[in-house]
């Protein structure tokens, strides 16, 4: 069975369609300066010439942050920055102030105010900002901080570091272009660093925008299909799933990043049948192993004619299987560094699961991985930090004015 | 005056045209799997479906490497490796036969012989894998080196990591994807590393498939268009500048490599007249300061009303230009890095320049470049080495056979 059409998950999703729709268009008809309308003229003179990807935006301003519900870029720098002693609330609402001012502008292909690269930030190719409180920013803030809004339990596999793990803000930069994505953390960071300071920085990508289809689901460096039970953005289910109604996070959402190093070389080492599985779903498509389509329904009930089950106790799906109400909503990254001395890799995923309440959702399923799952053999969380995300806003607002606002 | 028209610089070189044509062809009817089959009937039914940049493949087999004349892709990554003790010509032909079937499949969208993902070989997203050698392969293989093979010399701006630099062995992984780049990297790297380790890794980026139009001079962090005096693959003059015809090194090219740590904090502090001084060409469109488009003829006789050149003499495009047989051609690509403690980035040029004789070509321009060029305030050389790049092979043969034959 063929849950839902790949078709339907392009990156239009309701949110844009209901809410920025309109914003798009007024902001894609004012962002078009002199250079891209002789490109569009050129272009239309060209036939040969691709449809310009990089002029594409995704609306800032809305219910929710973007890049929570955008469809996921190729391209994802995460930033976990620490707060300068002193930076207190009055401090807070400046430093939003300005890094929304930025995020609005850059998203919509325009320089920051006083940027130094203007000529940079004329592709926005899909480019989102989007922001995270840590514990320690929501305390600063004297607000009250989401009974879920702390690092996570110790579970038995992690070997956590911590200048990879925690922070007090969390600054997402998404999108399809790595030099659009570059300026714009250059220009964030030189706007957050009178107010904090670098505490870690994770980049990771996807397949490149013209690739694949929009929509089909990403592979992991292990080459697996990663994140079909996803929820759809645009449904209920996502909505129930994502986002928080409770007090200023109302619209907002809670996020996990945490950095899991993929040991390929051990990994070389299980052959496919070992490695299908492991997590449960066929190497080929990511169907699961008692079906032939990625999104058909897992059976866990089915056994083999000598009676054992055709999804294995220990098989990752099985595992992170829990109750209706614990689930999560993932957008995860690959990253591929330098490796050290005489590996051949250094390479993982940058795990980033957003739900709306980190302790009832993503917790109890963790737990369950952490006591059993096969592919705890060749994986290693080595960073781990939880932030609430806050809801979005309105144009001239700024993101976290429900929690800094009087 | 426009000296070419943008739209003349697509992805399709002379080269390709003529010699790879015919198996470009071939190529892309007989790698089109029942996936790729599937994905194509299923996109004419969806009108919305951008075009796949992720099937486009260059040839690998020619008379030239693939990767130099090829319009370059969005992600470059550069692997110097030293041999290890021992690697002498038997094992450097078996080395050399067995990396050039994994470039020759990879390149064309099959998996490596033995490939661990086969599923990530699918999209080969115009890869190229391109390999050079050191002066220490060379040595090890007996054969004669070209003159010019050796670490450059020492210049007074440079501040060389040993880190960085130097190396037995080349192997330049270029494509527009970077999941089938960080495969292709794994697999080139676990198949070398009986005979070699890996001594240093650059990883760069271009602009994305899909930001700008194929042509289009990318930009580097300084925001300045960077390559506009490039000559043009598929001329005479391109050929000229980059293909020897010396030797084992017929058809082949020189290529030195160095690392550019660019100061973007002490950049900031420099306003937009310094920036275009300090270059001689606009940041706006890349025009010399006595023009008005980017392939504009740089004007060095012009003065301003009160007699001072319009391009400074110490504008990098002045010093940079040197007699007619003093030219090279940039594939360069930029890079963007965790910074270290309180900066806010760590950033620069990996410098790529292809020449068929680097002491006569490149090193003139450096000298000159080194005695005297504002960009020099800003920019450091921390990592330098110099390949001899052999020509490419046909079908049946392996890159390193004019010098590895017997």
């Amino acid at each position: 069975m063929t849950r839902r059409a790949v078709s339907d998950r392009t990156g239009a999703t309701r949110r844009q369609l209901l809410i920025g729709g309109a914003v798009a268009g007024l902001g894609a008809a004012a962002a078009v300066g002199a250079d891209l309308m002789m490109n569009r003229a050129d272009a239309a003179a060209d036939a040969a010439a691709p449809p310009m990807n990089g002029e594409q935006m995704v609306p800032f301003h809305g219910v929710h942050q973007a890049g929570i519900d955008t469809a996921a870029q190729a391209h994802g720098v995460f930033l976990g920055l620490d707060l300068h002693d002193g930076v207190e609330r009055e401090a807070l609402v400046r430093l939003m102030r300005i890094l929304t001012d930025d995020a609005a502008r850059l998203t919509q292909g325009k320089p920051a105010l006083a940027d130094s690269e203007p000529e940079l930030a004329g592709a926005p190719a899909r480019l989102t900002v989007t922001f995270g409180f840590g514990p320690g920013f929501v305390a600063r803030a004297a607000g009250a901080a989401p009974a879920w809004l702390a690092p996570l339990p110790v579970f038995g596999i992690d070997r956590l570091q911590p200048e990879l793990s925690d922070g007090d803000l969390l600054i997402q930069v998404a999108g399809d272009d790595p030099l659009t994505v570059a300026h714009a953390v250059r220009m964030l960071l030189k706007d957050a660093r009178g107010f904090a300071a670098l505490r870690w920085t994770q980049r990771g990508f996807r397949r490149a925008y013209g690739t694949e289809r929009p929509g089909t689901t990403m592979r992991n460096l292990f080459g697996q299909v990663d994140g079909t039970a996803n929820p759809e953005p645009g449904t209920r289910d996502f909505d129930r799933v994502v986002w928080s109604d409770d007090g200023w996070m109302a619209g907002g959402t809670g996020v996990v990043i945490r950095r899991i190093r993929m040991d390929l070389d051990k990994w070389d080492r299980l052959d496919r049948g070992g490695r299908e599985s492991s997590v449960g779903r066929t190497l080929a498509n990511g169907a699961p192993l008692t079906g032939s389509e990625e999104f058909d329904e897992p059976d866990f009930e089915a056994t083999t004619s000598i009676g054992f089950p055709v999804i294995p106790a220990f098989a990752h799906i099985r595992r992170a299987r829990g109750e209706d109400g614990e689930r999560i909503f993932r957008r995860a990254y690959n990253y591929d560094e330098h490796p050290d001395g005489e590996g051949v890799s250094e390479s993982g995923l940058i795990f980033v699961a957003f739900q709306a309440d980190v302790e009832k959702q993503f917790t109890p399923m963790q737990r369950r991985l952490d006591q059993l799952d096969l592919l705890n053999e060749w994986t290693t969380p080595i960073g781990s930090a939880v932030f609430a995300v806050p809801p979005g806003c309105a144009v001239g607002g700024y993101i976290g004015e429900t929690l800094l606002g009087s």
